[in-house]
């Protein structure tokens, strides 16, 4: 069976040095040196871990089969050995956001954001695992987090997607949101 | 804060007294006398248990707007002293379900299926909350409970409807379900 569980481990190990954190919505979490990764459920919290964030893989949300079919025919898988640059970004939407029927929320997410279109120009540049959180439990700390890798080259072309979707009308529901970089740096 | 978690134990104790239990589809689960339907996470399992299954009250997956409404309209809520009557129905779903766009669930679901138009006609006779299982973690037995409540007079209406709804090409996707009928009888 796949892993759809991971933890992301802020805190003093992993292959990820973590170079930024810049909190963009909403509280901030602890600062931490590097990031480790860990698929499946964890028995013990790693030493020195400063956060723990939980997510999920699971089924498309909004994407629709013409939209899949692209994204799978573009979408880079992760660990390539150039992308030696990534982002974990945790969102959080707000009670609005979660209130609102499936249509509305497509309406918001693709035919006013154009989250998949801009997504897809990104595409085989930025690698993406999306994990879902806000269904792992009650108090989950976010709703997404989102992990992308890419090589040094695309680094301009990545900071242009996140400014666009930023900027467009799906993020007005984003109540808390964390933009976290790494570098892969084996210790 | 409202909870959204509850865990559904079946074993020794609880108001609800476990009548029938019925396998659908697939693998049965052993059987047990009473239910106690506990809200939020648990500390400790309760004593006796036969099995704990555990899920998560969610926003909506299909419902569009006009449907949404309507449901509001016409859903009464859990806990009407009349409705001494309820079934438990855990269900899963299979692979090729999980692996369809968002467009493809949404018309077997309703444009094939009738799901909501199906359940709207047993309302108010029918109080019901889904609960979602599959994103709580990677080994959870079922993907969805659904917890229904109605007085014993509305007993045949809500075999006519899980029998409608059985019949539906959505259930083609079902490949676990359990039916497990129950009265309000505390011990």
């Amino acid at each position: 069976m796949n892993t759809r569980l991971f933890t992301f481990a802020g805190g003093e190990t992993g292959v990820w040095r973590i170079v930024r954190m810049e909190t963009v919505a909403g509280e901030p979490i602890p600062s931490a040196a590097r990031l480790d990764i860990i698929p499946g459920p964890i028995s013990q919290e790693p030493h020195g871990a400063k956060w723990l964030l939980r997510g999920i893989t699971s089924n498309e949300r909004y994407v629709v089969r013409e939209e899949k079919d692209h994204l799978v025919a573009k979408q880079p898988g992760l660990s390539r050995p150039e992308a030696v640059c990534a982002a974990l970004i945790p969102i959080r939407k707000n009670a609005s956001w979660w209130g609102l029927p499936q249509d509305e929320r497509r309406k918001v997410f693709e035919e006013q954001s154009n989250h998949v279109k801009i997504g897809l120009q990104y595409l085989p540049a930025v690698a993406r695992r999306l994990h879902h959180c806000r269904d792992l439990g009650e108090d989950e700390p976010f709703d997404f987090l989102t992990w992308f890798e890419y090589a040094p080259s695309n680094e301009d072309a990545f900071n242009k997607l996140v400014t666009e979707l930023r900027a467009s009308p799906e993020w007005k529901y984003v109540d808390r949101e964390i933009d976290i970089r790494l570098l892969r740096e084996p210790a």
